[in-house]
């Protein structure tokens, strides 16, 4: 494995293999890895012929408020995990060199970006999708691997993608469970003993609603108010949002809707930490 | 010369050329070709293996009173043109393929859009921005070029190219005049033949400042007094604006700067047609 932190190497690197017609593929992380990385990581491998991991705490793409410094960081860790999958190369650019002090540019997405985590975290997405702009136009992949955790960072990327016709193929790999059903995420390291056992009502919920449909119920407020209600027995939970939606346009849905794919998703805070999941049902 | 106009075709061939170390150029322009085009063009083929040049006639750079249905246009000229110069691919793609109905992304850049042009044309530069990233993703250029003529947006598109690390070279074309001196435009079609006398006076201005400067002036509201005072001599002429600014920050100054590159520039309406002109001078 390969480690680059220079970007110009890293773009010479990458047009070598594309004259080699090599098909590079690229999954950009914030580091931290975990089975839900790896799990990207592995759809990638077997889709290309150059796995390409990127590793960046991307500042742009946090609040003022919210927790860059204190992200989990471990290299070391990475490295070998990254190794372990089979990444050919891991990018691991400088924030200096990612974000010159004469930076200016964003990318913005209307309306997508507005709704869910873009209502809480008003400049999170714009960060998202400039970094990953960016790591595109770095490491010049066929083919890209986003995770469904993030349901709505996933919709964005694909919206980005097509409206400014990177010729990117995008993949999004499933999310991976804990044993309990809680979403893989780099930010479970900061849940106490308590918290980690009440946060599986995020995934409780999500199974709740899914048998609510299962039932027959059409009627998101209930099903919503259901969900509310089992996330409430926990003391340590804190409900920011939970939605059900059109999972294309994410629009909030009052009645579920024949045919068309919705997007179920939540964020709750277990004390200060803010977790989200979601899945996708079709009626 | 083959025209192109789907986007998929225009990025098959691109990648196609790029397996056989074919080096691309591209000249975003948008149609209605003269002197000015051709030189890019020129610039553009005697740097590249392949030359790529696209036709577009862009919406989303125009404001909502602005002149988008009226922009001229001759598409059977402008092909004989391009061909004459040796474009290699005229891409011409059409408007619903550039900007499906669910459009949503746009490219801003901070601070150095907000002046200028941008200040009399708030959406412009975000539109330009947002085509032009899109023909990069399209036509997978090497190289581009750009005119001086548009000054602003030549610096506008340098800094989306340095942020979001576009692996592209960028080349910035001299303006070319009419033997009287005005700046090769497509809009200068709009002029009456009196407007069309009078609006020599940008020129005419920017060759006062550089004279004034040259003299030994050093105060910027002087230099620009006297540049207007020689405008209002024309009955048809409406002064937008005239500046004088750093010119990689746009910042105005208040007098010239020993060893900066500046940039004196205005735009000016004869009649209903708004005219833009500059020169660069360092002290």
């Amino acid at each position: 494995m390969k480690i680059i932190s220079s970007i110009k190497e890293m773009q010479r690197i990458s047009d070598e293999l594309r004259l080699q017609s090599k098909k590079i593929a690229v999954v950009p992380t914030m580091g931290y890895l975990h089975e839900g990385h790896l799990s990207l990581m592995k759809i990638a491998k077997i889709n290309s012929d150059v796995l390409v991991t990127t590793i960046f705490v991307n500042p742009t793409q946090f609040g003022p408020n919210e927790d860059f410094n204190t992200y989990p960081r471990d290299i070391e860790s990475d490295k070998e995990l990254a190794g372990s999958i089979g990444t050919d190369i891991l990018f691991i650019p400088t924030r200096e060199e990612m974000y010159p002090s004469d930076f200016l540019t964003y990318i913005e997405i209307e309306k997508i970006t507005n709704v869910l985590e873009g209502k809480s975290r008003p400049t999170h997405f714009r960060g998202v999708t400039t970094v990953v702009a960016k790591l595109f136009n770095i490491t010049k992949p066929n083919i890209a691997v986003f995770g469904q955790k993030d349901a709505q960072q996933a919709i964005v990327i694909q919206q980005m993608v097509k409206n400014l016709n990177f010729d990117i193929e995008i993949l999004i790999a499933p999310i991976v469970r804990e044993s309990d059903g809680l979403a893989m995420s780099s930010r479970n390291t900061y849940l106490s003993e308590a918290e980690r056992k009440e946060s599986v009502a995020l995934y409780q919920s999500l199974q709740l609603a899914k048998k609510l449909i299962e039932d027959g119920e059409w009627n998101c407020s209930l099903i919503i108010s259901e969900m509310k209600k089992l996330i409430s027995t926990k003391p340590s939970a804190k409900i920011d949002y939970i939605s059900i939606a059109d999972a294309e346009t994410l629009e909030e849905l009052p009645v579920l809707q024949d045919g068309k794919r919705m997007l179920i998703s939540l964020a709750v805070r277990f004390g200060t930490t803010r977790l989200i999941d979601n899945i996708i049902i079709t009626k």
